[in-house]
């Protein structure tokens, strides 16, 4: 019985993720959804990634929290469209959360949405948004066994960032290691080490989503 | 209908709780449920309060986790009674899950169990276990800004460790304003700044637990 009402809940999501992603697609925008624990780094990503596309690409930005708007400020400061949605307990973003929120996003005036998902290593993999790629950032303080401890956020990403590796020289955390871990789950997925304090690996990460964009729109 | 089902799932899950509950009191063990982000220190803190309580009290362990049995094996070469918990996804443990657990641990020869939760700010503060005590590991490199984004397991907790306080130097942390947000939210919270890699403040958490268990027997 619960796992019927589970899968209705994901085909019923699925569907609305299916509506996004034409709706993005209509509008020529790519749309990534940002996972990780909390505190990994979404926001500093977006706040670094937002500074070094300025002039060359329209950015915009879904923040998803539980509550506060603490991270939407932030980036509504860097002067990006950037839409909150408050999920009032709930561990994940929907499609349908998304949905509602676009309704509020100049998606005309957008190339790259950029949704910020709740701080969560379990749920949010398993919720479509409509995006076209999903984004992992796993911290170096977090430990190099995360892979191993949840495996289904590591085999559905198209991306893996490192994150905090300015902090590795304290840490007993394995890069090599790591990296062979989350292969050995997902063969497809594009690895970046970055630091969002020092700057180090984001110009990797900013070329990779440009790429993204340039082949969507040839 | 949504909200139904959820308050009925809670309900049935609150009556195996307190069953868990007399089990526990009826063996005289003190049980504390242990939550945190992934990656900041449950297993750490196990390990180091087993170390520091040997030959003066009885530990056991039930691990959760969604797959994998790392953690289990690394607290098993310890010599206490572990046993694990795969929650196959799920994103928090359970009473019932819990309670199928408990068959496993000779209860007798326990005086504290730990019960290390799914890595996950969200989900484990709505389940009750039965545990007497919640214990939240926040680790500095998540930030200080995580009491008002997660609010439910902040007002949950009894105690609250500020784990990585050796990473400090190296971070942008601030310890007060990260201890007034929490006591903001709940006033009644112990706060003990710790540092599983240096030692630093455990002794003083394992003093907070054998006073919660002396004050249980006495």
């Amino acid at each position: 019985m619960e796992i019927k009402v589970v899968k209705d809940i994901l085909g019923a999501n699925e569907q609305i993720a299916q509506k996004n992603r034409q709706l993005f697609d209509s509008n020529h925008v790519l749309a990534v959804n940002l996972m990780s624990s909390p505190g990994a780094g979404k926001t500093s990503l977006i706040l670094e990634t937002i500074k070094r596309l300025k002039g060359k690409t329209r950015v915009g930005v879904v923040e998803g929290d539980i509550s506060s708007s603490l991270d939407a400020e932030a980036i509504g400061k860097e002067g990006v469209p950037v839409v909150q949605i408050n999920t009032g307990g709930e561990c994940h973003l929907d499609a349908n959360m998304t949905s509602t929120a676009l309704g509020s996003v100049p998606l005309k005036d957008v190339d790259l949405l950029l949704i910020e998902n709740v701080g969560n290593l379990v749920c949010p993999a398993e919720f479509a948004l409509g995006e076209h790629k999903k984004i992992l950032i796993s911290s170096t303080p977090e430990g190099d066994d995360k892979p191993f401890k949840y495996p289904l956020m590591f085999h559905e990403a198209d991306v893996v960032l490192i994150n905090k590796i300015d902090l590795l020289p304290y840490l007993k955390f394995n890069t090599d290691a790591f990296s062979r871990a989350i292969k050995g789950i997902n063969q497809k997925v594009e690895i970046f080490p970055i630091s969002c304090t020092t700057g180090e690996g984001i110009e990797k990460w900013v070329s990779w989503l440009l790429t993204q964009m340039s082949r969507r729109q040839s």
